[in-house]
């Protein structure tokens, strides 16, 4: 079935070892038949994801980072902070292939019609291990695009499109009418603009310069909210009192920046209150912390009264909870707004191999708004 | 209706001026007959629970208090720091009665069967101003209790009580088996000890100080952990494994203690697990603030993967979620164990005159574990 497919091909490891060292380097994988479900990707192009970064560099302090092996087998090593080394006892002495995420074409497929018929088609695809150039998967795990959509142009289908559309389904699960985001020019943040704008959801935006604030609104967003100005929360107040927004999702993590956006909301609730309650507004208010850009500790003051949340979201508990039906549903929406509502921007193209450079893995990891790495397993 | 009844009462008021200034003092209440379906109960005792003092002394700072007025009608102020006054826009310049519940002998019944039913039966009363001589409200607002219960036995019948058995209520209605909750010694803490052993549900307690847990074991309580002691995590690692416990209540609200709690419900899900998860553990970690003690920010470090939740907690919510209903049968089972499971202590019986002294306030608002205080309107 497989025509002039290679027998192996390279993949991107993590090791954290209990000695408390990490080792990143590119192992041989042998590449068999699929089985008659199943197809052979050729990955084209996989994002670096803050989401993937976690599993890639396990806490490991990338100030410590040392190149070793040879040019074309390059091996980095760097030390955990022993403090983390309990977090990561899970996962001690096992090489862990990474990349949630890629945009590649079907090169083999098996027997099954399914399988065939994504032959030759450009896909999106999701699974773990894309930082690789092959990886065989089950047909219903791919995202068919369309023929002008590029391998490079379908790397993000999932990760950012449908946690842009899973924050937009959570407010409507639980009773919201509107949207706060913050770290808001990222590119997932610019989806977001996009898919609040159709789908009628006001939305505020949270940056942290003008630049980024220039940025939205050039995209169309309407509120934007600038926090490194001195009247940020003013000007969160007054956008969420003409928003009505009572949910949150914050990016930051760290800092006082969740707390913030609760203690605005509650003010922006006493506003319209005529009576004092001595617990504050009964109005809940929810933050949910879906990122670690600010990795430090979250701090807040509780002046918000008793009707709030602070939580952690993620995409597969949201796509558990809406079903397969309704996740199916959000997918198609994504193939068929990849090139609009739903397109990434990257700074950078790496190759496996640069994406082991001491470097370069110091400038991903800084998870800068405005830059965005995909690799490029062939480059 | 009203035989012998005098014209008036004493009753309690706290006035935050727009100027930033808190006076407390007392105010005579002319005394009307009750309504047809209303009773007039003659208080004899009210505590001065944590969840009153927001509301009396509105968030002034106790140290600048300043006795004034005439010692037969004292009056007292002190400063409401400016960074506050924003919280307290809603209830400026209202003279307001404060205490939540008492307990008392209805003294004059409106006409009709249900309120006539209640004359001179002692009742625990619900509805806010309560640090009063007299209070009239509706008949079906009064907890009636045996002829063997005094007024000040009955004084604590619905915020420790109901708030233990909805803490009990909340873990059933969201999935948890067992329950942590902090500030473990206090009059709740003990109540919710002896109702959790009541009811089969085992309880982790966290306690600050070795006398705290002889006296939560001096009364049955299994797992007590002190987090005074260094090593305190692991202990409550080891009884959160032993007790499945992924729901706490915190009645401490700053500080780290609600992330550690979450970090330590992590690491027991994680002694379980067998695959690593880069996101943590999928057990969702609930701690629910229900009070502040701690009144400095809330500080936690997220090392507890994504499936977590903090929030605030009140009794109303809980009680409006599990309807009418429910609530009387809560109601009930407490005036049936009122003397025994829901038994409160007081350390301190101050008239209303002694609950306006600069001294006396800064004593009863330090809320030391060990130390209530209860007011008796006619002393």
């Amino acid at each position: 079935m497989a025509t002039e497919l290679p027998t192996s091909g390279w993949q991107l490891r993590s090791l954290v070892k209990s000695t408390g060292e990490l080792e990143l380097s590119l192992a041989s994988v042998p590449l068999g038949d699929p089985g008659p479900d199943e197809v052979v990707v050729r990955l084209e192009a996989s994002p670096i994801n803050p989401s993937d970064l976690g599993l890639l560099l396990g806490a490991a302090d990338v100030a410590t980072l040392k190149a070793s092996g040879a040019p074309e087998h390059p091996v980095v090593t760097a030390q955990v902070p022993p403090a983390f080394m309990r977090a990561m006892a899970g996962r001690a002495d096992q090489s862990l292939p990474v990349g949630n995420e890629g945009g590649g074409v079907v090169v083999a497929a098996g027997s099954s019609a399914a399988a065939r018929a994504l032959l030759g088609r450009t896909v999106g695809v999701l699974g773990g291990a894309m930082y690789a150039q092959y990886r065989t998967l089950r047909a219903s795990d791919c995202l068919a695009l369309g023929d002008d959509v590029t391998p490079a142009q379908g790397a993000s289908c999932f990760v950012n499109p449908l946690t842009a559309l899973g924050m937009i389904g959570t407010m409507r699960l639980e009773g919201h009418k509107a949207l706060v985001h913050t770290a808001a020019a990222s590119n997932l943040g610019q989806m977001l603009v996009k898919a609040c704008e159709t789908d009628g959801v006001p939305l505020v935006n949270i940056v942290r310069s003008v630049e980024q604030e220039a940025l939205l609104r050039s995209i169309g967003a309407r509120y934007v909210c600038d926090s490194s100005k001195p009247g940020f929360m003013e000007d969160l107040t007054a956008a969420l009192v003409a928003t009505g927004a009572t949910l949150g999702f914050d990016a930051i993590g760290g800092g006082r920046l969740a707390g913030q956006i609760l203690t605005c909301m509650e003010a922006a609730a006493n506003q319209t209150a005529t009576t004092y309650s001595r617990y504050g507004s009964t109005t809940h208010k929810q933050v949910y912390i879906y990122g670690g850009l600010n990795t430090g500790p979250t701090e807040f003051n509780r002046g918000f009264g008793m009707a709030w949340g602070v939580g952690g979201w993620l995409l597969t508990p949201f796509l558990q909870k809406v079903g397969p039906a309704e996740g199916q549903k959000l997918r198609e929406r994504v193939a068929a707004e990849i090139k609009t509502t739903f397109a990434s921007h990257y700074s950078h193209v790496i190759s496996l191999t640069e994406a082991l450079d001491p470097v370069v893995i110091a400038a991903y990891n800084k998870k800068t708004t405005g830059e965005k790495y995909l690799i490029a397993p062939h480059k």
